[in-house]
């Protein structure tokens, strides 16, 4: 992962980033780059900071756990990355991000929010000086368009929960147990560098199929 | 994907079934399976269908479109398909859910909705007589539960919309351009024999490798 990240961006100047975007009933608005690094949540906002930590001290002391929602942007991909049919981007890069332990769901760009949409808002007009919006999150048709690559994940809650729990044994017999131990109460939140780590595994392999493809053929398409 | 559905119902008994669960803002509750193949939007929900034929209309009046939920389920697939870290169950039905057109989220289970569970919601007890819940999906850890495996997707509203709509030519001039010719206000209403297929054949390779890993052994787990 950390490899892969330097070399994009070294190559290409692909710059790729996670932060936290929910941490179980909170919402958690971007505000800054900078603050994602300063916290051990990876979250963009400093001012939701104390909310946070007092929530998720809260859980711990019910033994409970909840889930996160983790969000990985790439910036400066390139125009054309990708497969149109078998393995296309979108495809493997849910592929990478459902194989991180814990998750249950995947979007790429307004994901779920666009079943709801009209296609005269979800589709992103260009402009010559650009998309004007980005609901595809930088992918169409399985390739990069240019703009932001952007991956929306859910991490549910932390399983081993200090509570008695109802199961059965080997010979199906009803028993009741209890995780002890350290167990974090949210795992979403060590998430972040994993899921920008499968984001940019993903992407150099794109990057090597691209220039063993096209070699390093320029396109004159404009840059927008 | 129907020779995949016929081969493991009639090795397995797993039956694989699919439906819409949202056609744009409107949610359609399950009702019954018997409903689902006798309208053109596979949809569960006998009562609804007058609500959704008029909104669709309205849609295709307003020259707009709109995206889909579609929902997946896999019934009677034995525990013990899939692997833990590579080629995961869950992973490969992301990746074969993201290939398909237009769609833009994969849940599994709960998905996006586990993010605000609390771990003693979320986990799934079991008893002798089986779980009791299935906010898993059918799946932990890449690996089938016996439970039955539940699949959503997101369907983006349709590209193609008879409105004008901004982008730029070759040249990156600014450009209108609008579609014209026959276009579905949804493409989501197609969608569910390719999510149908698209679960069994990701299943089926599954089956296959467990065949040729554990030959036809039989597991002593006491069915739950």
């Amino acid at each position: 992962g950390a490899i892969a990240k330097k070399w994009l961006k070294q190559r290409y100047g692909v710059e790729i980033r996670g932060y936290m975007s929910q941490l179980g009933e909170i919402s958690i608005p971007f505000q800054s780059w900078d603050a994602v690094n300063e916290n051990p949540f990876f979250s963009p906002n400093r001012d939701i900071l104390p909310e946070l930590e007092a929530y998720l001290d809260n859980i711990r002391n019910e033994r409970d756990s909840v889930g996160a929602r983790i969000s990985v942007v790439a910036q400066g991909v390139p125009v054309g990355w990708g497969e149109p049919v078998y393995d296309r981007l979108d495809a493997e890069i849910a592929y990478a991000m459902m194989s991180i332990n814990a998750v249950k769901g995947v979007e790429i760009g307004a994901g779920f929010a666009s079943i709801a949409q009209r296609g005269s808002v979800h589709s992103d007009e260009m402009m010559p000086e650009g998309f004007v919006t980005n609901h595809a999150g930088g992918l169409l048709g399985g390739i990069s368009t240019g703009q932001d690559i952007e991956v929306h994940i859910a991490l549910k809650p932390t399983s081993s929960i200090p509570q008695e729990r109802r199961s059965i044994d080997k010979q199906g017999n009803a028993v009741t147990m209890q995780t002890t131990g350290r167990h974090d109460p949210c795992v979403g939140v060590r998430a972040t560098p994993i899921a920008e780590a499968m984001l940019a595994l993903v992407l150099i392999d794109h990057a090597l199929r691209h220039r063993a493809q096209c070699a390093d053929v320029v396109c004159n398409t404009p840059k927008i």
